[in-house]
């Protein structure tokens, strides 16, 4: 068994998600566990340097993470040739210029989602990435998810017949930090247009590649987004203005073969949660139902199915809820983050197949721009098919 | 204390919904509990004729309640002058002629909806009623849940502070007839165009009267109809195609004084209930929200939120349904199509206020009628102000 | 980041609560996670060195919590020019003359409560420590309970309407001492008025700041205490008279703007509870309802009150309790005494506002001295402001 | 056996509680069961007549329950000397005139609470009936209760050892009747101070007798009024202006051979219910404390005590409500009305001894009296002992 260490450049791990999902949840993890096993036996190990503004909050981190290296020059970085690999979770508005130094430097590069603030630029690091040989990959963590992992499941055994709709909910309430003493639970960056907030350019990314690579193509949206909460208090107190969507109201034509699939979802930090996950996505089917969250999944196959009758004028005498069956777990789901990592790392270290590439990444960033522009324009939109290359 | 009869013309009674909800709930039970009361301390006792084509059908229904009169000639009816109201409970396109015919005898005209197959005809009968100077009323019996009125308790308690977005979900798996010995729980016809089926056209009438008295004036409407059952079989065993929508995925804007409400709705008989009720209105507002069912109705204030944290590493630690509580009677809810009875027969005898008229029967035409224009258009579409007059 | 050391004198940490909240819960627990933070990035750790009689037991505790010193001498202590702060939790009657000490050597002071044994002597503290410039502040812990926190949360977010009354319910069977085995849970010199024992000097002090800091200024004061337990037995065994009042029944109003609150308290050691904690607060007000404890807090809006009828004829059909819903923490909630104490230090060593002072100190003693003089003169009193200096 | 009738002349029965539960759940259960059994083994069956102003409603009444004789001339009625009973339900102003000419004319006099609507009133009432030598009683419902009956078995039975305190709770919320569809479930004349309404004329009355009888002579009271609720809405649909107390603060002092006991009591109809019944009692003794309600008792005896100790860092780790334990019924408990009626019935008819006199009737109007006079004069005030004879 040989072990093949792999230099990992982390770039904006001092963030919430790049420092708890991709450090500390995946890159730290893996080290623990002794690396990524390979097809051949071998195993890869993540050796990571860390890199950010702040050389303090850098050194502490590494500290308490038994990590050797860090550093506040991406550039000096990226000149170390045994560092294959280059991860970036910094800003979205910065991400393509640091990509393009990255494959520029022949690094593989892996990145957190949206991989770009439009389609054309997401496209242009696609064809550089393939145009310079390197591997490149994106973020699409959903799909690892253990509740998305047995709905995909549901799908491949054939358990649904023929997929008619699915019905997507998102959401919950983000405080408005104005009251109760009770600070919002997310930053508040988020709500401003600005600064790259909103619904739609956040969860649009998300719900293409859970569609695409659940059910099939994406390949119409209509969107209505709204800022439902107009005014609320930052991390500092302050009262400002939310200028971008914190709710949007779409709906998504999938080609699933022969087959139309619509999906009508809303996504919303304005809602207060009236099901079982905060994320739910309902799916039916000719032969059978499904109703899977981030965890849980549970199923109504047609012959467990109510005859339901319309009658108001007595108490509803089914308790609907009883009719639907947990799928059972079957497995040890891994952390989301952690399995898409390992992914890429044998991906690199072994020529593994990974489909969470580039492509991908711009499919994410043209669903959530499509969105925006149905919501301007009141219309459907058709999705086109980006170009391989 | 004065006993007024109201002789009333009921045409169509022999149907599911006439003989059950009209006839039997509503004006037998209102003849056995001695009349309705008039704001003078008058009594007011409805007289029936039942009218329709077989003879013995009716003969029997009017032996079976106490009825005096059937007849199969309904001109002959209309010229008795002590019959002061026509009802129409006929096939949708059967009913303009008729409330034609009946408003030309001076009748005042009661009717199942849709009031008529298209905008411009439901606004003929309007018009045509209000020049003959006749009253005039169309079923809004969904108003008179006992769900949608504790919803509507809350809105005037001003308990949602600013409402921002109402989710509704309707429908359930109506059976295709051809498996399991189990058929069709509706009848075939609502799954035929040409028969005048389709969810858009049955249940948007609904959903705009439910909106505008309870929210406020629908403005504009989105909607993606599919037929997602592809072939059923009637009530004589027979397969066929059906090609009427059988769901609709709708979003509605709504104005409130200052504050637009976006709605979005789905309704389908292709889909497994996975609620509390088969119709369920969830609304969120800036201090509370509500979800509304037939008969029940929850709420969770404000400072009942949680604070949800989206971290799918671990199982959700929240019960998000135990923070929901159920909203009390505190009254006696009657039949919801008996109470309307009661109200328009009150309009005719003592001329009390009665707003589910015509003009508002028009209404829900008019946005079936949108509905099924922005699915062929694929856009959104504004809701002209229909004239009164 | 500079770390400011901050010497505590800490007199009377060898009793029950000055060594459990004061100096373990709160001292020690601050060292332990590294201080107080203040605004500008700084951070402000204790030092304590304990006062008490008994040099053995001030060691043993000084080891036991890893404290470097301990005197028996207040005089010297108050000397050291590096301990700025002195906190006293000694017998109530001895408070003032230590006080008047740390005042004239120049030392901030905090105090446990009551502040002193009389409004004057608490005014008088109040005037020296202005005089002297020093920061002051006394022990309202309740204000920092997880429940009366989320009762506060309900009364800033508008939750009650126009807040009509208060029901206060404090207490718990404390036993005699002669029987069972069971000695007494509560020292023995709280039922010797002598001593400085009583429920009125115990817990008018905690409601005057409960009531003016959650609801409004308490304006007035009416008060019957009783002393319902005869004997007990004390520490060592021996049957005393019990002197004091072990119980009071009060009401007080509050001004909340233009409007009158009403609040009724009793609060006992001789009640055995029948309710969910040992201190509830019920609040009525126009647009819902809440009862608070220590650390849950329920609330019942308007909208889900249920329409109770009188009928003793059939048993009650009605279950109140089920009408009642938790308020989520949504926060977690530190322990009420290092809460303030990090308060304090950070006043002290950053300036950051304190309202805890002696002039709040004093209105806890007044409205205790209040109480026992209407009890005395069977009347309502008017509770007059004291002044500020 | 002896069958003797007993004319009984109702007057006031056509209002809620006159019909309800002194007619038909009291005389017409009376004769329905054949009669009250004497001491003798006679019978004694009450034959009522109907005195009201409205002859229409007597009738139908009369009919309904197959009573014979109505009218609307009490003086005519009056002269019937087969009619030995006069019972009056009607408004309390009207009462003390009508009592007189009943008494005058010889008749034994029967009456609901408050007997008058002063002290003096009442004690001439009490006077006149003594002086008469005719027999007197006055409604004291809440004797008769189940719960109350209960509780009275425990004090009987030395259950509480030495007793130290009540804590009574009476009340719920009455709708305002302007929102939400639900009218006031009670008569607007209650919230009119001109109307003879109020809650301290109303409840202290009865509280007056269920603490003597239960308990010990009340000797002192304190009482604080208030009318929360300022407009509510009436009958007919129309705002007024609420000018009555509809809550009431007060505590009492009782007389227990030696003992003193201190009775805290709110009564309200702006108070959301966090209870188990609508009215409760909670008494504390040295040797067990019990809940009673309406129609439950449950008791907890200090062997079963809890040892509570304060400590809001950690959930509270007792279930109070677990120690206390339901008292049995062991009898069946009959309407509390209708055993009284068949209490004084007996007094009539045998002679059987009677306590709830005009004597009783006076001492309660006396206690309303003096809480109206406490809240205004903000004092507490003794209950002076009305004079016998």
């Amino acid at each position: 068994m040989t072990v093949k260490t792999l230099g990992v450049i982390m770039n904006g791990v001092t963030g919430r998600m790049g420092m708890n999902q991709h450090l500390i949840r995946s890159i730290v993890a893996i080290r623990a566990q002794g690396g990524v096993p390979l097809p051949n036996g071998d195993v890869a190990i993540p050796d990571p340097i860390l890199i950010g503004r702040n050389e303090n909050k850098l050194r502490a981190l590494a500290e308490q993470y038994d990590i050797d290296r860090v550093s506040t020059d991406l550039g000096e970085a990226l000149e170390n040739p045994n560092d294959s690999i280059y991860f970036d979770a910094t800003l979205t508005n910065l991400r393509a210029a640091n990509v393009k130094r990255a494959i520029a430097s022949g690094k593989h590069v892996y990145c957190e989602k949206p991989l770009a603030i439009s389609t054309d630029e997401a496209m242009e690091l696609y064809r550089l990435a393939q145009a310079a040989g390197v591997k490149h990959g994106v973020v699409q963590d959903k799909l690892f998810l253990p509740g998305i992992r047995k709905l995909r499941r549901l799908v491949d055994s054939g358990f649904f017949g023929r997929i008619l709709s699915v019905r997507g909910e998102f959401g919950y309430w983000v405080f408005e930090g104005d009251w109760g003493n009770q600070p919002a639970q997310r930053p508040s960056w988020n709500y401003r247009a600005d600064d790259g907030g909103g619904m739609i350019s956040d969860m649009f990314a998300h719900w293409r590649y859970v569609l695409d690579h659940t059910f099939g193509d994406v390949t119409a949206v209509q969107c209505m987004g709204a800022t439902h909460v107009h005014e609320r208090v930052d991390e500092s107190g302050r009262t400002y203005k939310a200028t971008a969507d914190d709710a949007a109201y779409g709906t998504f034509e999938i080609r699933r073969g022969e087959d139309r699939i619509i999906a009508q979802f809303n996504s919303s930090w304005a809602v207060r949660v009236n099901r079982d996950e905060l994320l739910e996505l309902h799916v039916d089917g000719t032969h059978g139902s499904a109703v899977a969250g981030l965890r849980g999944c549970k199923i109504q196959h047609r012959v467990n199915t109510p005859k339901a009758v319309w009658n108001p004028d007595i108490p509803n005498p089914l308790d609907f809820h009883a009719d639907w069956q947990e799928v059972p777990d079957n497995a040890t789901f891994d952390n989301a983050f952690k399995i898409q990592w390992e992914k890429f790392l044998s991906h690199v270290a072994a020529d593994t197949p990974f489909i969470h590439d580039f492509h991908e990444g711009a499919k994410g960033v043209q669903l959530s721009e499509l969105g925006m522009q149905s919501w301007r324009e009141r219309r459907w939109l058709d999705v086109p098919t980006l170009p391989r290359g």
